[in-house]
């Protein structure tokens, strides 16, 4: 039977181009956080249906790749539903095999534990440009830290990383607390929280006054939403945001949460090993609804976009494992980062200079031995050879090597 | 509802310890590879279902992990079989989708083409120790060169990597021509070849004379059962086997396929980068029947069991493709490679100085800055720097640490 040469609807195929890429910013990645002890850590691609479909994954439920049962197990004739069939499924995201993963071996983990993933998710999403249903994530986490410190770490580290592959990004900061507070001060009721911060999460695109007529149009008081528009407005005016903001909200914003927001942002501005804007933006929302405390987004204005985003999830853990660990994570957009360095024509530094030494068929073995030691001379001095049968159209296979980054050819003929 | 804490049946959580280990060696992997040439391609992970159920994969094709349809396309009602519910599974291993990803991407990559494919594949195998569900394959191939100077690529890039890590290896080398023709010669009818390589393959197990029992007991006859065995005995006794076998065999040798064996022997030998013993031997038999030419096979007397094996399969591209594409491959056992380094408690090398701060509880913003900065500076120095919060059970948190590495701890209290 003929073979079907596409990959599977949705997936893509990586060629060498984009491997180059992908492989230095892997590099690049682990050898940055390991610098401030994450250490890697990796789960099984399959996870437990049960798990994956535990309400911890939102919207990622409804895209699950599901695996058949095998043998025995697999009983067509009396399965009545999907649940009959499967009992695993590919993860959809890094940060529930965590909790897992966590929950199995944390006696054998520091406390608390820096986590490094990098590995492919899959997600059965409507295929379209530039998104695919297999891709990469990579997550930094830090399990069983409730102090400020931990956020200080992610934003430190992921910036020093951004920092070496771009030169203006911007880290927005919010804590999930001050949007509550900024809400019940208004005086919306706390059930309507989810459906106000989806119309505040517009505001980079449709303004305050596009935010004003969604909030009337959903049937919120005027009261409430010139009460809270104007704590936005305020916030723009203020030489110190979190203050005045702790001032005007009073008793509903919890204790301490203004305190160490500002830490955060006076420790990570003050400590930056590379310029860029770190700015409170109470309009920050973050669609997780696991987040419960400080939320934090990078976007980089040249591109449009967000390229990394993460926050606290002190309950999330705890929900599964049912004993509470603080927990706080970064996720950097792997792939998007991919996308911008391969749109852009960057290039890899620090590459190997690359020799091709084209050979003549029928080379004879004495030959081909003094080639092949040439060859192995060149490569202990740190280039990368190539030694490759001599093609009848040699001039387009120089082309082609060309195009692969060869720049220095040398060709052996039998006589 | 409570998580299940432990992976999937027959996979694994991998912690940093291991973890530190593979990335090393995957590191090694592709830049001793690349300097080969090699250029590093990535697959999905799911393949069609109709691809890896087409008779290339032998008795993998028995442990997929299938993937089920989604929406629309299942219809559990009218599905009467496994294959009505499923469109996809997971690869078992790095071959197949290659000749995919060749067959889909030729014209953009040069020729010949040397790949390099790291990455898990599944296999529904049943559980044991040491073998797991979802592992990692490494694999070189060189696809459009038909001239034995791939297989000395092959061996020598491979022999170079294992250099690396370990210091007593063995290359064995023979050529399912010669397989073939010996059998042929000594009177085994064609269709039995299959059965007698079974046998021949336990020669290092149960010895010329368990071999001679077996092939006598599956009813061939005596005279082809001594005249296979003394061609054994004469290869031993032979200065020049290959050459000597050549004279046996006569018309029943492929034109070429002793000089090619002698060439790829005589240059990979004469070419190592590192000491290690090459040797012809005419036993070695390999299980993949889409083996066409050379075969190879790496072994460590001192663990035993085979760590890298391979060989050339000219016809399996082809197969798929209708194109027909010479090739050749070698895949290195990444994971049996992992677990000897592990189990010897190999230390992996030039591994950053590794310092840990220690930060008493509600340390003032100032103060913290401070240390951050300390800790930037010593990370733009080189080390890897952990900043975390003191416990309350500080000795048994530096135990840990030290048990990850550290070496050098320093604390930090508010006052």
């Amino acid at each position: 039977m003929a073979m079907k040469k596409k990959p599977v609807t949705g997936m893509k195929d990586i060629l060498p181009a984009e491997m180059q890429i992908r492989d230095y910013v892997i590099a690049l990645i682990k050898d940055t956080y390991k610098s401030f002890g994450f250490t890697p850590i990796e789960t099984p691609c399959v996870e437990h249906i049960e798990n994956l479909q535990s309400k911890q994954g939102g919207d990622n439920e409804k895209l699950i790749f599901k695996i058949l049962k095998r043998g025995e197990k697999l009983n067509l004739e009396t399965a009545s539903s999907e649940a009959d069939l499967v009992d695993g499924g590919l993860r959809y995201d890094l940060t529930l095999p965590l909790s897992r993963f966590y929950s199995n071996n944390a006696n054998d983990l520091p406390s608390p534990f820096k986590a490094l993933q990098i590995g492919p998710v899959w997600r059965a999403d409507r295929p379209q440009r530039g998104r695919f249903r297999q891709f990469y994530q990579c997550d930094i986490d830090i399990l069983g830290d409730p102090s400020c410190l931990a956020e200080i770490e992610l934003i430190t580290a992921t910036t020093t990383l951004l920092g070496k592959l771009f030169d203006n990004f911007r880290v927005r900061i919010n804590d999930r607390a001050i949007l509550k507070a900024m809400a019940a001060y208004s005086g919306f009721p706390e059930d309507s929280f989810d459906k106000v911060f989806i119309i505040l999460d517009k505001m980079d695109k449709i303004g305050m006054e596009g935010v004003r007529s969604e909030l009337l149009e959903e049937g919120y008081g005027q009261d409430s939403v010139d009460k809270y528009l104007n704590l936005f407005t305020g916030t723009e005016q203020e030489a110190d945001p979190i203050a005045w903001l702790q001032d005007q909200l009073g008793s509903f914003l919890p204790q301490g949460t203004a305190e160490s927001l500002s830490t955060i942002m006076e420790s990570a501005s003050r400590i930056q090993s590379v310029p860029y804007e770190l700015v409170f933006d109470p309009t920050l929302v973050r669609g997780m609804s696991y987040y419960t405390g400080t939320i934090f987004e990078i976007d980089m204005p040249d591109f449009g976009g967000s390229v990394a985003g993460g926050g606290r999830y002190d309950k999330m853990i705890g929900n599964f494992t049912g004993k509470e660990t603080p927990a706080v994570g970064f996720s950097i957009g792997f792939e998007r980062i991919v996308t911008l360095l391969l749109e852009h024509g960057w290039q890899v530094p620090g590459q190997m200079e690359k020799v091709a030494f084209l050979i003549e068929k029928k080379m004879p073995s004495d030959k081909l031995c003094q080639i092949m030691e040439e060859a192995a001379n060149l490569r202990s001095q740190g280039r990368c050879v190539l030694v490759t049968t001599m093609n009848k159209n040699k001039k387009f296979q120089k082309q082609q090597l060309e195009a692969e980054g060869y720049t220095d050819f040398k060709e052996f003929f039998c006589r």
